[in-house]
């Protein structure tokens, strides 16, 4: 997923950075489009120093994957950055959840192959740096929405936007009680870039500690985009984590980072994409 | 690691098994040899139904080894055990350890990489159970012990007997109060096979429920074949699980297995075999 207003991704920061002014990036993204779209990638293929690899598997981009791509960054001496996730953190007892939580994840569970892959991965990112003294950086990107991203992969934020745009009613998942955290694209964007270019390895979580419940989201949603619409709840899968939230404690002091767009003012932009990709004018 | 004693392999269950009946039966090992030993294989090399293959890494071995395994069962129409392990529960926060307990595992220590290995090897065979209808076991095996085992493979009860009978002290590490569960290696292939054999995919623990400390090992291991050694208490390694012990009440329940080798009975077993490996006589 891609911010569709690039300024977060294209103003430098305060300091001049190294990485940022280099002329010598060569970029390769491996994805496997199953919650993304080539599309997105458009504009940058033919760019000379880019390259484009379809790789597929959940536990196998995580392991395979990482594997690979930690045997480069060790062969070229480059820094290489992980982009984990909140889901190591399962459904946490602990909330909200800071870097040092060990994480309540079912190992056997319907859901458990992204969670635990994940995991893996940073056992691996761990690994490499102790033993082969590679620069790592884990990020633990918690729920991020915006512009591009994949109307129908199955994300909340998506559904919503998508279902009320439609005229459909709004499916929340039973209890509408749980809670998750959502930072707007540029945010991430920007709180990746400083993880990258800062000194410290992580893992770091880089999410919005604002906090709402399904059910406000879906109200949100729908008072935004189409009063008219109603809402329902619908069964949920298995393990889905009660409560989500980022604690960043540490992204702020390590970083210098903190979310500055509110849902109230992100949840506009993406839906604006929404209308013009599902054909839907403002009425 | 083998049992020396090979009657709990081959004796017939209570019941005629055609698992165990089967005269075509192909056995393929994979092994690194980390904490094993290819002479305890020596007898099999050559049979034309025995195949060998060397196999490196720890979470390579667990997940690229895993999917391998998965595939060929799936190819063949194989039933297919996993033997997991109590460190998919990592430092417990409940005790003893049922199989729905989901686990307190550190994802970036420096032990992570055979929890995390195995755990995402038994989130990968339910994937496959689940996907293709592959008929899974998973094993969840507390420690083991008995003869055969690697005589310098850093484990403690083979690290005790061995530096008893060098007459060096006994290193417990710190604090000592640690309490683990050791199984007797008959034992553990008795239960192995009941869960092969049984209807159940598990994860299902197989352990011994009898618990002691690091420090009562050592004394009994002293006591039992030098009562002139020391004990000296070393440092440990981060993450070093502070209590191990197996619930067996669904092994119980569904394989009608329970230990039978006490530890007091089990010791002396192991040391007459690692007396004769070291060449010291008893006196």
């Amino acid at each position: 997923m891609a911010n569709g207003n690039h300024q977060a991704v294209i103003k430098p920061p305060p300091s001049p950075s190294p990485l940022r002014n280099s002329k010598f990036f060569q970029v390769i993204v491996a994805d496997n489009y199953f919650t993304g779209s080539k599309d997105n990638l458009s504009k940058w293929i033919g760019h000379p120093r880019f390259e484009l690899i379809r790789h597929v598997g959940t536990i196998k981009t995580n392991v395979i994957g990482t594997l690979n791509m930690l045997g480069l960054a060790k062969r070229v001496g480059a820094r290489i950055l992980l982009t984990s996730t909140s889901e190591v953190y399962g459904d946490p007892l602990v909330h909200p959840q800071t870097e040092d939580y060990w994480g309540n994840v079912n190992p056997i569970g319907v859901r458990s192959c992204y969670d635990e892959g994940k995991r893996v991965a940073e056992t691996l990112m761990f690994d490499y740096h102790r033993q082969h003294g590679i620069e790592i950086r884990i990020a633990r990107i918690f729920n991020t929405y915006g512009p591009r991203m994949n109307i129908d992969d199955g994300r909340v934020v998506s559904n919503f936007i998508a279902q009320a745009l439609r005229g459909e009613s709004l499916t929340v998942q039973a209890p509408g009680t749980q809670t998750r955290s959502f930072c707007y694209v540029s945010d991430m964007v920007d709180g990746l870039m400083r993880l990258m270019e800062g000194d410290n390895t992580g893992p770091i979580n880089v999410g919005n500690p604002g906090e709402f419940t399904m059910m406000e989201l879906a109200e949100t949603v729908k008072e935004l985009i189409d009063p008219e619409v109603k809402l329902v709840v619908t069964e949920n899968t298995p393990d889905d984590p009660r409560q989500r939230k980022p604690d960043i404690s540490k992204a702020k002091e390590l970083l210098g980072w903190e979310p500055k767009v509110s849902l109230r003012d992100g949840l506009p932009l993406m839906e604006e994409d929404f209308r013009r990709r599902l054909g839907v004018p403002k009425k």
